[in-house]
């Protein structure tokens, strides 16, 4: 069982009100209403913002010229992410105007922020572990949704969004996200900071749940 | 017009969502449930944990004696604020082993961190005007809220919560965060700044809007 | 007079200390020990290593996706960097082995570890003011050692090192680096800023100084 | 054996080089010249300014109560210290505005800068390993340098100096930071990491014997 695996199990509770979430569930039967989907859309873009600068964190907080070279790497990864989310928002006819002069809801603040501060004051493995949920969880929620792959999909109105995280790419990118947790915790983590670091993973995952949540309030209210 | 005036009036609706906000109103006028009064101060006390890490990222980033010995001042004063705060809760039936036991809400994770940010990614100003909502507003709002003093409150239900920002000390405290705003902003602060700072200071007064929001969403849920 | 032309002219004395240090007028004589040489470049491959950090935390600091880009283009562009160093160091007979073997000297630490935190405990006009020396003072230098150009080196022992700085292309990153300082100036540099900047100018063109000189002292010692 | 120890047998060679430096000899046997100790001290001033960051640093990095109250009061101590820091300097003939006026050595930015980068980059571990030859390597030294007792010092030109660390307050100051090596090293130091901290800590060791050096390069030169 990797650190990941334990974490999940940890945080159980958690991380099931976010990877199972309705706003999810609505997702994949495809009854999310467009505006939920529209309104998670504009906070996700801002979000990238935010999680860039976490990688551009985790490449300031490295030691070593590989370690640089791949937070580096995963930097340019989420910018060229924010170059087809502006794309996916246009095709769902978000402008990039719209796009920047949205303001920053309180859940994209939270866990933006959080994952952030969690990177600044602690480690490498605390800034990583409070990524995870995003990182691995959204690969999982992605292969979830598309059980019998992308084509079987045909016209479901959130195919797009579902094929970029149950694709080959996104699925690699979580293989290595999980590897990078087992080398940081061979390095710093002992079972008492297990622990800590599954409330920290608990914690991170509700914010993200919260996030679901976010765009579900947008039709409701 | 000091800067602190400026920023209140170039973001208005912003600080008036929070200086005026229901929560506010019916704490003045005692009408607040004490249910949401409890989910608040929990949360507080929360707060007061992370404001005080604001505190000391303040004196790491301080280049001078004299400006780390202010910084220590105020981290020294937001400790004891936290006994006071047990204290406190412990006058309305919240136990210590309650307060630790009680996770943070999205509102107490998206203001604290927030500021944190603010703090680490831009310079003291930064840090100090996205401060200034709770340690400023706190004296306006506790001051408008005992508008005869605080013994003209006679038995009012929250007359030691108001009495706290409302008295000498606190005021104190914020006419030296309004000078402190002021030389700092002597220091890098240029007109084309001002406009990002207004940005920021807006933000974290609908942060803690937000805050207030929780308290009352405590009972109605 | 753009703001890097004041910076110089206020902090003329370490300035030229630098720009003109004996190590800097070998090296253009062709006079410079191969000894000498080889010290300073191991050193100033263990420089880059932090440098690259620099300018990562220059990205995690900023705010917006432009921004963020240009620093992950500096980032990326000082990782190109350290493996040119890596040839143009075997080409001096040092090996990559040799590189990772060698301990950080007291000037490689001083200078490096000054830059990261003024980016740490400032803004990102005290970092890149700390910057400058290193990324506009080797553009100036390199072009000072090639007057009629490049190629009117002929046969100059040291023609690879000079060229990498006179040419073009770190030509036009130090006039980037310019226009950037003018443009975080006019945010957040006042008057009374300028001083304190000044003197910070001054403390990096030292340390930038006293790095030429521990190359000196590997032969003197 | 506690981490400390360890580490010190991990690094020998540098620990050594530090608390056996000929300054430290001459210091004990009193023959270390006075230009060479005022040197030093003006050098320690400059030294405590960074070095109370770092305990801020600390309190901003903790993550409970009781870890930021612990940072607070190292924070508060080292104001204190250089308070009779600037008295012990009186002594000597250095006056308030002469500790200003000095510039910060090489030896000086880079120990302390490297400390502030490893507690910005690192965890509290980090942070501390990188004060521990400072903080309980003075001790260590103050107790050598006494082996009879402060008394039995005399007149000894230094006696108030040595009486400083080797007293019992300064004494009990090093067993508490032993502690916390511990305690945080039950929570994320494995054995992989164990090196690392070695290498980290043998190079905070070379940085304070070339602090020491300093002090007798201002004689010699």
């Amino acid at each position: 069982m990797d650190v990941f695996e334990r974490l999940k199990l940890a945080a159980e509770v958690d991380w099931r009100s976010y990877v199972e979430h309705k706003f999810v569930q609505q997702l994949g039967e495809g009854t999310l209403p467009q505006e939920a989907f529209r309104a998670y859309l504009v906070q996700d873009y801002l979000f990238l913002i935010q999680f860039s600068r976490a990688w551009a964190l985790a490449a300031y907080k490295s030691r070593t010229i590989p370690e640089i070279r791949a937070a580096q790497a995963g930097l340019a990864g989420i910018l060229d992410e924010t170059e087809l989310h502006v794309r996916l928002c246009g095709r769902w006819g978000l402008s990039p105007e719209q796009l920047h002069s949205v303001q920053e809801h309180q859940a994209t603040v939270a866990y933006t922020r959080f994952v952030l501060d969690c990177g600044a004051a602690g480690d490498l493995l605390d800034l990583h572990v409070a990524l995870a949920p995003c990182v691995i969880g959204y690969a999982e929620i992605g292969k979830a949704l598309a059980p019998q792959g992308v084509e079987a999909l045909g016209d479901h109105p959130y195919r797009e969004w579902i094929g970029e995280y149950a694709g080959e790419a996104f699925q690699q990118l979580a293989i290595g996200s999980r590897k990078l947790l087992d080398d940081l915790a061979a390095r710093s983590m002992t079972e008492r900071r297990f622990g800590e670091l599954a409330i920290l993973f608990g914690k991170a995952a509700r914010l993200e749940a919260d996030f679901w949540q976010m765009g579900l309030d947008a039709v409701a209210g």
